[in-house]
């Protein structure tokens, strides 16, 4: 097994298999709330200020700054109440010199005011008369205009991933449609004599294709598009031509390995094939994980994953997403959020390997417990058992039982 | 501003909110692929074990473990080679006394064999002989019928959330119809005499609404339906009328109050108007958030957030995902994963006050430094130029710069 001689570290792999990949180029326009987890397409600037006139920021008076000051409680200042803005228009009143009127936060500031008095700060005597017992300065309680956002200001850079506060920020903005990155298609090839599809009955000797599936729903979860090519038998020439069809149509193409080595070596042989430059990584120091294969032909990614339905899936997060991120223009580089829990039993593992164990997470008391889930033959179920992945580095040799770790919730 | 006496704090509004929510009972049933992300409605059980048949876990030969007793690499074991597993079907030879086949990773065992002898401790001598240099238990390099999962096992209990994991289980059931809970409607009601549509053109003294689109993107990433009423004037009738109307047709009502205090008191009073008990919670001690309203009607929750796009947006993460998630009849109990993040500034907070600070991360060498972001306002872009938030509990005053603190991203 030749193939194993070099493995390479997941990192190194990893910058690898996204070296030169560009951003698509393709966009499209959707509407505001169909732009919720896409990637927007290009910098995003602010039309116009916000707020776009000077406005309130609390319950009180609209008064002339200097007219209250040396005020406090024992010698209030004495303000004449010329009346109150209405919410949602322009004030129709300008305060002189000694006069204020009633304003609610969000209001528009009438001219001449350049402040604004607390409702508690104030007691109304008669009709039309206030007395403020406490001085504020010039723009106190207040914001002008552009404050929060200038005219022309980059509130959203060509990259970001739009969530529920870049919806509402396109809202405040009235942009009410988006121009985002078109989803990556990422094809899906699945191999193997004994694998069959989940609807077909079982024989004895075959097993139902899991990676598809699996692989297409983290695909799907990652934001882009899955695009299944089915079920290949352990054939050359047929994989060859799924393969070139899956290139000439995606942006990237996976293919899962049958379970031998065999099946494998043909995954190698049709990256090879396909185009140049061809296998740039074939085994990488993982486990699970340790036959992925790393191409590009014609300058698309093609991976050749495990057949092993846990291994391609946990190579799929490893690899596949980051992948999806950077087609996607995705510019955020941000740290994977963890939780911290206590290990059950001592893991072992070999020196100078990436290990990524699946536990569940249990609690007990005020503490998270993190139990190893194990599977013979690494079944899905592992997976689904599962809650998250804990890794063992590479120049761990393993974790003990009672070591606080890091878990990879997924 | 009799409602903010008796704040209390953001667990126990929590638990009032959720306290006696029932899972919605109406189902659905979706294909595989459409099932990513919701939540099963029903405990879903191994229709067949796995593996349905014996299975090879290695590349290798089919032995009779006992054939193989006291076979070292100087004293091999000598057995006759009389066929190879075809991938993908039922063995065609079966082993007696003596005899060996050529088996992959994933083959079904033939008759007789117990144990699978590794690709490299055979040697093969002539034609049909191979040379077994290494002993194998019974039972080794193989898995039995059931070892992963056993037929009839619960693989996949009621109120699990359907993650790629799942999908490949499900698959490697043959399971292509999921029932799932039907999606939680969630209703969305905007309020303020101040407040147009983002399509709208702006005026002077109007804001574009914010709420309902942050909202309702919030509501969708939590897998739940947004359906949205529109902006209602500050009008008490109006605003009822339409509040009827959602928590007729909806599983839980949100209603963002204009800017005031005269508008927020307004949505309590709907709420108290609206049905049994009416409001539970009025005003929390957290920041931002403290106008938050807590109401059950006639069974059905209704919340009152601030209008203030920043605090109806965090609040919604602090009340509405966990409602939904309730609603959903998700078991799962799980801690939020965290970043660790240097804090750069000294951050102050009122003693018995929760305070969720929005901040951005940046690397700086190999360390992630958490900035605050502030917004005189608090407008939606201090939430879309950061990352995550900071909480500040209640029984802090604050926090310092350069302390290590937990950043939940969102």
């Amino acid at each position: 097994m030749a193939e194993f001689l070099t493995l390479i570290p997941p990192d190194q792999a990893r910058e690898q298999l996204l070296a030169g990949i560009e951003p698509l180029r393709e966009t499209e326009k959707v509407g505001l709330m169909d732009s919720l987890g896409r990637v927007a397409a290009e910098d995003i600037h602010a039309l116009h200020s916000v707020p776009h006139f000077p406005r309130s920021t609390v319950d009180g008076y609209a008064v002339r700054a200097r007219d209250t000051y040396g005020a406090s409680e024992s010698i209030p200042a004495y303000l004449k109440l010329i009346g109150e803005v209405a919410m949602g228009s322009s004030p129709t009143m300008s305060l002189g010199t000694g006069q204020t009127s009633l304003i609610h936060t969000g209001g528009m500031l009438p001219e001449g005011c350049d402040a604004v008095v607390m409702l508690e700060n104030v007691q109304v005597v008669g009709g039309n008369e206030i007395e403020v017992g406490r001085a504020v300065a010039v723009g106190e309680n207040t914001i002008t205009v552009g404050e929060d956002v200038a005219k022309g200001q980059l509130v959203i850079p060509k990259g970001t991933t739009i969530r529920p506060s870049e919806i509402g920020g396109l809202a405040a903005l009235g942009i009410v449609d988006v121009r985002i990155v078109r989803r990556p298609r990422i094809g899906v090839i699945s191999t193997g004599d004994e694998v069959i599809a989940p609807e077909e009955d079982l024989r004895p000797g075959r097993v139902r294709d899991i990676n598809t599936y699996s692989l297409s729903a983290l695909i799907q979860s990652a934001g882009a598009m899955p695009v299944s090519y089915g079920i290949i038998p352990d054939e050359f020439e047929q994989l060859l031509d799924v393969s070139r069809q899956a290139l000439e149509q995606c942006d990237a193409v996976l293919i899962t390995a049958g379970s031998s080595a065999s099946s494998r070596d043909q995954t190698a042989l049709v990256i090879n094939t396909l185009g140049k430059p061809g296998v740039l990584v074939h085994g990488i120091n993982t486990r699970p994980g340790k036959p992925t294969i790393i191409g590009r032909c014609n300058g698309k990614p093609v991976l050749g994953l495990p057949g092993n339905p846990v291994s391609a899936l946990v190579n799929g997060m490893l690899f596949v997403v980051p992948l999806i991120k950077r087609l996607h223009g995705d510019q955020s580089v941000l740290p994977t959020p963890t939780v911290k829990a206590e290990l059950t039993i001592n893991l072992a593992s070999q020196a100078g390997r990436e290990d990524w164990q699946p536990v569940r997470l249990r609690k007990e008391e005020s503490r998270w417990l993190a139990e190893p889930v194990f599977g013979k033959s690494n079944l899905i179920f592992s997976l689904s058992f599962a809650n998250g992945l804990v890794c063992i580095a590479a120049d761990q040799t393993g974790l003990s039982s009672g070591e606080t770790v890091d878990v990879y919730l997924f």
